[in-house]
């Protein structure tokens, strides 16, 4: 008896599963370009900053913009919801590991002042960096004009899992089209997304760019907790997919940022060789001297009221954030000198541009555990 | 010289091998409709508690009926062996772990008592409780007399593995044809069963529900000691094919129970979108502090007299089964707020109902372990 | 550019990998036949015991034998080296881990005294036993005869890896069809091999019986010294494929014997539901009371002069030689009782005979390691 | 909705993932022929020593010469930086592990000095060794008519990714076939290459013979850093086709070197049986004690200015270059007694020669990691 079949399932490959093949040419490193675009704003590097408490504050928006990404303040954090909220940091890092949860959750009950939006805005502005926020789409149609008249660069939609259509009996939903319209040529940037289809849909509403990433992290516990997610490598070939689609439909490049689960140089040249036109960095940004939570990191689904997923985590302090992005590495495992992993890797594809890096070959390669033996990191490289 | 092939295999799948992938509309979670139903019986949970000694005694059953769920009684547990079980689990919970064994075959070994078959039953029903039992095949002629005369409201015929043929030369098998007759519309329910032709054969003698799982957890040793099993997705995923179909060919629906392996939230996600109408939780309900185990949990396989499997083992008592069914969580592991879970996953999955949870798309997507690195759990969720 | 294919690789599986799937129809455990028959002699245990020092002597092979099964005693190991071979087997298992490769180079290169093999299978065969003797390929033409005339009733020709044909340029080698006119219907049985061609070969020079295995065990080191192996589901599904073939060519049923990497009743079973005939272990018999080497098991690899592989291992007492075989297993992990094991496999697969078994379905289902975390273990068996 | 393709990624496979498979004919193991043949060269070894500092200095590649095999000498190393290397290599591997990246980036920021590699290549030629140097390609306009004047054998031309075409707008990079002429005959080897067409490619610049290799180690963190590498089965069989592409269209055969991940004689048996002429091993011989990091081992990458790789590394000295080549072997993990091990696996693959060697049949076969239970390591091997 022949077995019917209920359910095709593909196979969804992670970071770890997949390894980038050296190209026919080489090039010479310093002469790539990693420019990242978004509308008319430039930026010379690939890589935007978590919407995370413990990761993106005012001093660290200002600071990153400077060295040429893009850092994203969470509206929706301690930020707006306290007039100093680098003591509510500390109240929060400084609390024992069994109270963690029930302290975040009570920092988080705490109403966001819509006073405080603006003036955070504006601060970023200030100070002479580049402004992006972000907000959860349930909050986005009371608050963008806050921000809209505070002068932001970028809006960015974010949450678990965002897309184009929201059913509920009792409120109608965000409509993205809209929300691109009133917002007159601000870049809008949503998230999270992971599927050619949703991608694709959300692209139709005239947004910027997407972010793209559901439980990437091995670590993060959405899996777990909802058994939802997509590892990033097909996540980000299957939204690339729908770009290619889109531009061949309507002639528009929308850009898409892999947000989630990078944890070294080589996480981000897989997410690119995918088909990332950039990455969204938080757990390697909190672990620099510039970030808030001083070596600590916590997620915005950690203080949910009855189904939190994460947890508060110690990261340490590991460098400047300068060190992080452009080294010298004084570690070898690919957490420091991002930018220039990302440089030497497109020279030894042949890649001059980001674009162009889109091309490179990649094979499965699943990273293998080897068993402790004497002759376990014996393996120099030449 | 080209190889004839001796045998095909194709792969199986278990939980932690899969996810499931957002759609492409969401909706609120409150506004999902989790209903399961059993014949004429209504029960607003779509999870079953298993008929372990250490997880369902009369109390329990009644708790969990007022929740919404429905418990299972083992008839030929402590409950129907002894007048007063609490002291028997008492003895078995006590046992230092080297005697576990042999005082489980000793416990177990006493006589099944046909008078507290009907004592249990009726203490049930008089407690407000929606009432299910569970007897083995061998047992099911001796008993189910008794049973029905007793008022049950859902008989369960389950051992490791049941087929709607036995053969034996000494004993003419259960016929489940007959007994669906002889219960007169009490539903019946039959496991396990993990193959589509195994599922189809049954579904045509006429049984309300089917109980899906062989040797699906990492840990229950049926693989290691019979080498028989299938993985719960490709289990689940085989016998939803045999209730596609025999609805088309007889237009009756027969659900589908997925029984055991199912760890977390996640999981139990998981085998509703493998096409699952309601799941058999044990270990979880153990944790439970109404469970009668007190932190511990055997299985009825332990105690075989020569070819045991499987051993007590301490749980640790972890919060009500009110905490543990709808939250809030204090752990953020998925073990707790299984109903929350669901409802949430169903929201990113565009699922106003069951049914079309079962149309969810999903992925092969091993759980990748990482090497105890520093960045360990440093991945939070946004 | 595409890439031409340099060399073909196909996926092999071994018992980790693989789960056999229950029946549609199920049978009584007891009513089960598991004869195995080689040639004229019948067995009533599909049992032999491997041709190792720890694990056969004159007395195991008795008592193997009035259990139903068959010993293959080493006639190139201690028994036939030395007058006391209790003695040799005593210095082994008492030296300390770091000088037993030297000394096990050391007793075995002492000359087999072509004495002692008469008097070992006389005194086998005095005892009321089934004799089977093992001797290399290089060595049987030495000592076939005296073999013979001593009343041997198995002869096991068998090396690492064993062909029909063996290219030497200073010697001619063993020719099999020749080894099997000169027993004169005595059963020669060869190994080892894993391949479909090789096996196919070997049947057509008119042996009884096949041994299957090349470096299967996770352990033995076989595959990290020579890279070679095949593990052992694919290794004995490509043997029963050249029998089948063998068996529409000529009519006559060739037995294969899985021998290598069964560690539980799970294995054994998924042995037979390969297409095995029957199995031979080693190390589980090496841990009866009865083997020679009390606890402490050795191959006949480790001594190679100049490529040892693989060491004395303590694999400690676990029960008497009817404990393992039978039960009552006093452990939970498949290591006692594998014949019980067998038995309630075929019963949930219906199968009532070893044949019957072959044709039992199986899935790839690798075992899936959990994370250590508090739920480890805690799911037990219905 | 279709998802459309955006990108195929092939599996790729590394020696811990495959097996090699008996061949249908055996052959005597002493009556192999393992020669290897770099142009007019002929070695009796396939095997040469990798150019890094704590395996090959002057002494080591005279006695690896006499040995039958070919190392190789690092001309950017610290033998053609420093007259004294013996001191600089002492400062080294008596650093504290915290300072050895800072102390590399300051020992290999010294100038090479042109004087000493001829001075070095001489040495080796008075020692009555075969001399092969290695450089990268930037440097090997600078330094190749010192090399040839002093009259090395063999031109090594090395770095992590070598291709025939490099792009620069600030330098004319160098041309492998110009190179190839200017050697006058002279085999020239280039590496490393891991894809079909870049090995193409180059051996259309008329070079003698390619290292295959990049990131292959698991434990070489140019995977981790950059994401780049393929694993060396598949690198292998991708160079060997092209080999046979290059062969079939201009009837000339250049060598393949695997390098880089082989940590016993069964990942040399795979790499040849992959494809391979030779193999290149760099910690295995560190290992000796002959080589002058007297047991600890760093790479050519380590000491990078902004972006080291990998560190040094205490690997032990573990016996004499002649016992890790022909052994007697001393442990049974297959790290010594090589070339043994090769030629008993071309013994069970009936392969005589390399060549015979290359049609060797594999299988995908990953390593099973058991569960550390007793039973863990007891399987003995015959």
């Amino acid at each position: 008896m022949e077995t019917p079949q209920y359910k095709q399932m593909d196979r969804a490959y992670g970071f770890e599963e997949v390894a980038i093949v050296p190209g026919d040419i080489t090039i010479n490193p310093e002469q790539t370009n990693i420019d990242f675009n978004l509308e008319n704003l430039m930026f010379s590097l690939p890589v935007m900053a978590a919407a995370m408490d413990g990761v993106v504050d005012v001093p660290f928006s200002i600071a990153f913009s400077k060295l040429g990404g893009l850092a994203v303040l969470n509206l929706e954090g301690v930020q707006c919801r306290y007039e100093s909220p680098d003591e509510v940091i500390k109240e929060i890092i400084s609390a024992p590991q069994s109270q963690v949860t029930a302290i975040l959750q009570k920092v988080y009950s705490a109403p966001i002042k819509e006073k405080l939006i603006g003036d955070r805005i504006q601060a970023i502005k200030r100070g002479g960096g580049i402004c992006a926020v972000s907000i959860t789409p349930q909050n986005t149609k009371n608050f963008y004009m806050i921000v809209k008249e505070a002068g932001v660069d970028v809006l960015v939609v974010q949450s678990t899992v965002t897309t184009a259509r929201h059913a509920s009996k009792s409120y109608k939903g965000l409509v993205f089209s809209e929300l691109c319209q009133w917002m007159e040529g601000t870049p809008v940037v949503v998230g999270n997304v992971v599927s050619y289809s949703s991608a694709l849909e959300l692209m139709h509403n005239g947004i910027s760019a997407l972010l793209v990433g559901v439980g990437p992290g091995a670590a993060c516990t959405t899996r777990e907790v909802l058994g939802v997610g997509v590892p990033q490598v097909t996540a980000t070939l299957e939204c690339a997919a729908a770009r290619e689609t889109f531009l061949k439909e309507t002639g528009k490049y929308v850009s898409l940022v892999t947000d989630g689960g990078i944890r070294s140089g080589g996480d981000l040249c897989k997410a690119i060789a995918s088909g990332a036109d950039a990455v969204m960095l938080g757990s390697s940004f909190a672990m620099a001297e510039e970030a808030p939570g001083k070596g600590f990191h916590w997620g915005m689904a950690n203080p949910h009221p009855t189904l939190p997923r994460g947890t508060r985590i110690k990261v340490g302090i590991r460098g400047s954030l300068n060190q992080i992005l452009f080294g010298p590495a004084s570690v070898t495992d690919g957490t420091q000198n991002f930018i220039g992993a990302l440089r030497t890797c497109m020279g030894v594809c042949g890649a001059a541009t980001i674009k162009e890096m889109h091309s490179a070959r990649m094979v499965i390669a699943p990273a293998i555990k080897t068993e402790g033996k004497f002759y376990q990191n014996i393996q120099a490289c030449q």
